[in-house]
C-alpha cells in the first residue's frame, strides 16, 4: 500500500495532530509497528505504547492529544473501527477463491451444482448432494452422500461434510472442520459397549463459521443444530443432538455434550465445558475455563467449575486466596480461647 | 417411516394406553418432537415433557400411566432400549459405503487387499501395507507405509493412519483422525530442543472407534496400545507409549499423556486429563474436567484438580461454597475474643 | 536388530554386570520388555522395575548395581541418553519419504520448486508457492497461494498449509495440522456478529515442529510468529496475531488467545490456556491445566486458575484441602467462645 496520513484521515473522517504528509506503506500492531506502518489504539490496555511505537501513525481516540515526534496523531471516535476500513480499503485479501471445476474432482453425477460453482483439486461430492450457486469447495474437501451446501458457502481445504448434513448460505466451514462424524453413543454391560447407531444429521444455518479441526457430530437421530450467524472457533467440540440458537459465539477448545441447548447470543469462552442435556438460555456469558453443569436461565454470566453465577465465583476465588491466612488465624484463636478457658477455669477454681 | 402406534407397541412387547391406530412417521427427542412423531422418555429429566410433548406416542417406563390427549403411550419396561429397537427397524443408516477401487486411489504396488475392499477417491496407501476383507476407505484417507487395516474396519474421509499401525477388525476411525504422529519428546538443553527419534508403532484393537480429530501418537520406541473395544470421542489427545485397556470409554477433548497405563473398563469423563508415566486401574471412573497427577487404584470414581477421591472432592467443593461465610464468621470470633480477653483482663485487674 | 550385550556397551561406553555374550534382538520399555530386549532406567520411578523386568539387558545408573539373574545390568551415567544412542544406530526410522513429483499431485504453474522436492499423491499447491530444496510433501497435503516451505522442511499428510504462510528450515508439520486459517475476530451489535477480515499471515521459523490436528491462525494484519526452534504438540490452538519466541515446549490440548506474546524458552504444560493480549516472559513455565489471565514476569513457574505463582498455588491447593477441618474447627470454636460468654456474662452477673 502507497497512501498518506492526509488520506487515511480523510478516509475515516478524523483530525490529524502533527504531520500529513508522511506516507505510510503498511499496517500494523502497535508494538509491531515499524516506520512508514499506520497502528491504533483500541483499549486502555494499548495507551502506553503510543510512547514507544516505531509507526509513523496512530489512529487514536480523542482524548489522546499528543505523541512523540515524529509520530502523527488521527484522532477519531472509534479507532478500532477506522482501522478496519483502512484494513478493507488497502490490504487486499489472500484469498483468492479457485474457479470452476478441476479435472481431478470426482463429483458423483447424481449432484446438483449451482450456478459459479468453484471445485478445487481433488474434492470428493458423493450421490445426491446440492451444491448452491456461487459455493466454494477447496482441495481436500469432502461431501457425503445427500447434503446441501449453501449458496455462496467457502469449504475450506481438506474439511470434511459427512452423510445429510445441511450447510445454509454464506458459511465457512474452516480446513480440518469435521460435520457429521457420528455422535458418541454406546449402551455398555459387563462384555464391553455396543454401538447406538447415529442415524440423525446435522443443520447449520446461514452466516455460520467453523473453525479449523473443530468438529459437530451427527445426531443419534432428529438433528443437531447450529442457528444462523453463529460463530465458532477452532478445536471446538459440538456433540450430537446439540441445538445452538442463532449468533452465539464460541471460543477455542470449548466442548458443548450432547443434547444441550443454547439460546440465542450465548458466548462460551475459551476452554469451556458444559455438560450433555440441560440447557443455556439466551444471552448468558460462560468464562473462560468454566465447566457447566447445570442448566443456566437466559442472561446471566457464569464461570467457575462447577460453573455458578460470575459474582460468587469472584468471591468464592477471592475466599481461596484468603484460606492459608484464615488457618493461621484459626490456629491463633483456637489458642486464645484455650488461654481464655484455662485463664476462667482457673479464675473459677480460685473463686471456689 | 410409515407404521403405526399398534406396530411399534408389537415390536417392542409394550402395552398401549390412548389410541393404537394413530399412524408414526418420523422419531423425534421430546422437546423436538412434531405431530407423527414417536419419542420416548429414558430418564426423570425428561418426564415432565411428556405433558408438553407435540409427538404422537411416547415409549415410557412402567410408572407413566397417562398421557393428555391425543398422545398414545406405549409403556415399556427400558424405552431407551425399545426407542433403539424401533431406530434400528424404520431409520436407515445415512452411510451407504462406497464399493471397488476407486480409479483415483493411489495404492502402492506392494499392499495386499483383502477380499471386498473399498477404496474410495483419492485415497492414497503406502507400500507394504496390508488391508483386511471386507474394510472401507473413504475418500481422501491415508495409509503410512507398512500398517494394517483390520478386516471390516471403516476409514472415514481424510482421516490419516501413519507409517507402522496395526489396527484390528470392525473399527471405526473417524474423519480427521490421526493415528500415529510423533510423540512429542526431546533433550533440552539451553541451545535448545533436540527431537527424540519416534521409531515405535501404534496398536489398535478389535472393535475400537476413534473420533473426529483425535490423534494416537506412535511410540518413542515399542507401541502405543489402545485395547478392545475401546471408545475414543472426538478431539481426544493419547500420548506416545500410553496403553489403554480394553472396553473403556473415553470423552471429547481429553488428554492423556505419555507413557500412562489404563486398566481395562475405565471412564474419562469430557475434558479430563491424565498425566504421563502413571497407571489408572481397571473400573476407574476420572470425572469430567478433572487432571489426575498420581496412580489410581482400581475401582476409584476420582475428580478435580490435582483429581482426588470424588467423595472427597465433594466435600472440598462443598467447603469452597462456605468459605466467604467461614472467613464471615473468622472475623466476628476474633472480636468476640478480643471482647472476652478486655473483659477477663478487665475482671482480672478489676479483681486486683 | 541382532547385538549383543558387549556391543551395546561398547557403542555407549557402559560397563557390564552379568553376562556380557546376551544376544539383544529388541528395544522396549521396562514394563513391557520381553526376553531379548534391551530397556533402560532413567527416573527413579522406574527403579523398582529392575526386578520385575523381563528384559535381558538393562541399561541403569551408575548406582544400580545389581539385577535379578539372568538380566545383564549395563552401568551409565546416563541411561535414556544412551538408550536413544542404541535407538538410533539400531532402529530404523518407519519413515520412508517420498521421492520425485506423484502425478496426481497439483502444483499450479507459477510455484517454485527447489532440488530434490518430493511431492505425493493428491497434493494441492497453490499459485505462487515456494518449496525449498529437499521439501517433502506427503499425500494430501494442501499449501494455499503464495506460501514459502523452506528446505527440509516436511508436511505430513492432510496437513493444511492456508495462504501466505511461510514456513522455515527443517520444520515438521503433522497431519491434520491447519496453518493459517482465519483469526476469530468479529464486530457484534444487536444484529449479530460481522467478521473482520483476516488478511494477515502467518510466519513460522526454523526447526519448528507442529503436532497432529493443532492450529495456528493467520494475524488479522500482520503476522502470527512462531519462533525458532519451538515445539508444539498436539491439538494446540494458537490464536491470531500471537507471538511466540524461540525455543518454546507448548504441550497437548494447551490454547494460547489472540495477540498474546510469549518470550523465548517458555514451556506450557498440557491443558493450559493463555488469555489474549498479555505478555509471558522468557523462561516462563506454565503448569498443567492452568489458565494464564494476566502477563507473567520472566522467569516465572505459574499455576492454577487464575494462575499464580506455583508456591502460591501449591499453598492454595494444601489450604483448600484443609478447609473441611477448618470448617469443622470454626464450629467447635463458636461453641467454645459461646460458652466463654455465658460463663464469663454469669460469672458476671454472679459478681453483680
Amino acid at each position: 500500500m502507497k497512501t498518506s496520513v492526509a488520506e487515511i484521515a480523510d478516509l475515516v473522517g478524523g483530525k490529524v495532530i502533527g504531520d500529513k504528509t508522511i506516507s505510510i506503506t503498511g499496517l500494523s500492531g502497535i508494538r509491531q509497528a515499524n516506520p512508514g506502518d499506520l497502528t491504533f489504539v483500541a483499549s486502555d490496555r494499548y495507551r502506553p505504547y503510543v510512547n514507544e511505537t516505531k509507526a509513523s501513525a496512530v489512529l487514536a481516540p480523542l482524548d489522546i492529544k499528543e505523541a512523540p515526534e515524529p509520530v502523527s496523531l488521527i484522532q477519531v471516535t472509534n479507532p478500532y473501527d477506522a482501522f478496519l476500513r483502512v484494513l478493507q480499503r488497502f490490504q487486499p485479501s489472500p484469498l483468492s477463491h479457485p474457479t470452476g471445476i478441476h479435472p481431478t474432482a470426482i463429483v458423483d453425477d447424481t449432484v446438483k451444482l449451482g450456478k459459479n460453482v468453484a471445485i478445487d483439486a481433488h474434492v470428493r461430492i458423493a450421490s445426491g448432494c446440492v451444491i448452491g450457486d456461487n459455493a466454494v469447495l477447496y482441495a481436500g474437501a469432502y461431501v457425503g452422500r445427500g447434503s446441501l451446501i449453501g449458496p455462496d458457502t467457502v469449504i475450506h481445504p481438506n474439511a470434511t461434510i459427512r452423510e445429510e448434513v445441511r450447510i445454509g448460505a454464506r458459511c465457512i466451514i474452516h480446513s480440518g472442520a469435521v460435520i457429521g462424524a457420528d455422535g458418541f453413543g454406546f449402551t455398555s454391560d459387563r462384555e464391553g459397549h455396543t454401538k447406538i447407531p447415529q442415524v440423525g444429521g446435522v443443520i447449520i444455518g446461514d452466516d455460520v463459521e467453523i473453525g479449523a479441526n473443530s468438529a459437530v457430530d451427527r445426531a443419534t437421530f432428529g438433528q443437531t443444530i447450529i442457528g444462523n450467524g453463529t460463530k465458532i472457533d477452532n478445536l471446538v467440540q459440538i456433540g450430537h443432538n446439540v441445538q445452538i440458537g442463532e449468533h452465539c459465539v464460541i471460543s477455542g477448545n470449548a466442548g458443548i455434550a450432547g443434547s444441550t441447548i443454547l439460546g440465542r447470543f450465548v458466548t462460551v469462552a475459551a476452554g469451556a465445558g458444559i455438560a450433555g442435556h440441560i440447557e443455556v438460555g439466551d444471552g448468558v456469558t460462560v468464562g473462560g475455563f468454566a465447566g457447566v453443569t447445570k442448566s443456566v436461565p437466559a442472561g446471566k454470566t457464569v464461570s467457575g467449575f462447577p460453573a455458578v453465577d460470575h459474582l460468587v465465583e469472584r468471591r468464592l476465588k477471592a475466599g481461596i486466596r484468603q484460606v492459608p491466612d484464615a488457618l493461621k488465624r484459626i490456629r491463633e484463636m483456637e489458642q486464645r480461647i484455650h488461654e481464655l478457658e484455662e485463664r476462667i477455669n482457673g479464675t473459677s477454681e480460685n473463686d471456689r
